[in-house]
């Protein structure tokens, strides 16, 4: 049975731990970030921590597979540098090259949505499917792709960009230049937006009451939420929600005939409201195209967890 | 070297061929097929026409790494059946079971724009690189995917119908069900509607001249070949048309960040005067999203042999 060491870097800590084959974690902790630290610095510590944390935890370097990291931003999968991460402040790092040299490890690098499709499909809610689509529902749309049996991540590492594919070309202008990106439609952001818009329009939903009547408070759960409890002016919003988040994946669909679609990030907290509702969408859709086998739509279930297994399982499979 | 049998299932006629792995093709034949006679019939007649090609070749069976098959429709490449070709008036029809019983060889099958890719991608334009989209441009837009060096077909075979991603959920209904279709706007029987309506705004064009004034007599090159001779109304089509087929490429970028997109079809020949214009469109916008590396596009070129070559790829590799 291998044993590799994931590692997952955030914005505001790096976390790390043991991971077998068998899906056991060991010895997982993590330790705070100062960003504001030289970008070298930052490594050479984590080098450290590494070899730290295998001095206490009773395995060999012999006995370890090497070390899987997951990382914001644009990673150059091929050279294993972090070509650029603007939430960290990180340009041109070479952040495999840093690690290997101080642990004496092999190193694997993959950008963070990418490798938490690896661990889903590995250890998680995607186990026993052959093709998936992971789409994470946050801030963006984060997208990572597991074909034919095999993490996908494109040239470079650089694929899965699942946000940005456009669903209306004349729509919604995205901060990447193009306009009607998917993110701005499916994200949670995306729908917090909607949400206002829909309740500046309509002053008597129990959205203003839900939200202390101040509309600054309105999040991803608003609309979901008295939608549940029958506000019609709510239960427009998510009805628009799924048809944008519904159309999108019927692309995916189109393009992957995936055997299932996983859901992560904020908005999956909706577990089954969600999925049933998504389910009903995409079955009017026949899954998009006639004669096509359907899609199971699950929740992603590693959670925080996701990181640090999808980074080790670049080194155990 | 490895030889083997590739079957390429058309609407007026089977054609066969011997390949080996090296791309030499020999024995290559067709036969008009009568899609009026019972199913079954006509792929029992083709199993007995495989075992004249063996018996005539000179080769022994044992020297044969099997057939490999390529056929429109909906195919289901798990059971080996096809499941349903409208255009061959075909359904639920167990190919391989039926050609592996007659010839005593193994037999595999895939859906002729899968196929496609696949021999582009072993013995065409697409050697070399390691994720590959090909575009289909003819009356539809049909699609294959050659990822992290493989044939992608997802579920049962049925994935791959790029033509089928929604580039304007609010757009051009589509005969699949839903509305903006990419196949709506890049097919060459959309720019022939989109030469006709710019036609019948601008009188004085060149395009009326070019069919003869008879408007039904514009096809996929009217608005290219009088772009080219400078005429104001046809370069507006040809650049909205850039735009409709940059835009879903800019799509496929994101997705699978590739090493290059191939076209075929019809409106492939147009050749670099197409390649140029989308080259040109598809840097303005960074292929897709900042910080990535450049796309070819390029046009395919095993032609009327693809479909041979990527079904006996099929056994091939």
């Amino acid at each position: 049975m291998k044993t590799a060491i994931g590692v997952d870097i955030g914005g505001m800590s790096i976390k790390i731990g043991f991971v077998d084959s068998e899906g056991n974690i060991k010895g997982r902790h993590s330790f705070p970030v100062d960003y504001s630290l030289k970008q070298e610095e930052i490594i050479e510590q984590l080098g450290r921590d590494i070899n730290e944390s295998i001095a206490s935890s009773g395995l060999r370097k012999e006995d370890l597979s090497g070390i899987g990291i997951g990382c914001p931003g644009a990673i150059n999968t091929k050279t294993g540098y972090c070509d650029y991460a603007s939430n960290l402040h990180w340009e041109n790092l070479d952040i495999c090259g840093i690690v290997s040299k101080i642990t004496g490890l092999p190193s694997k690098i993959g950008n963070d949505a990418n490798v938490a499709i690896l661990g889903e499909a590995k250890f998680g809610a995607g186990k026993n499917y052959h093709n998936i689509v992971l789409l994470t529902l946050g801030t963006g749309v984060g997208g990572g792709l597991y074909l034919n049996d095999q993490l996908f991540e494109g040239n470079e590492g650089k694929g899965g960009e699942l946000g940005h594919v456009s669903i209306d070309i004349n729509g919604r202008p995205c901060g990447c230049g193009r306009k009607g990106c998917f993110e701005k439609y499916a994200s949670a952001s995306a729908l917090v937006a909607d949400t206002k818009e829909k309740m500046l329009k309509v002053a008597c939903s129990s959205m203003w009451d839900y939200c202390g009547r101040d509309i600054e408070k309105v999040d991803g759960r608003t609309a979901f939420e008295c939608a549940k409890k029958g506000d019609k002016a709510a239960n427009e919003v998510v009805d628009q929600y799924i048809r944008f988040l519904g159309e999108g994946i019927l692309n995916f669909c189109n393009i992957f005939r995936p055997d299932a679609i996983l859901l992560s990030g904020g908005l999956s907290n909706q577990k089954e409201y969600l999925t049933d509702k998504l389910e009903a969408y995409m079955k009017e859709w026949n899954y998009g195209f006639p004669c096509t086998p359907s899609v199971e739509i699950k929740i992603a279930k590693l959670g925080s967890l996701t990181g640090i297994y999808g980074a080790a399982s670049l080194q155990l499979f």
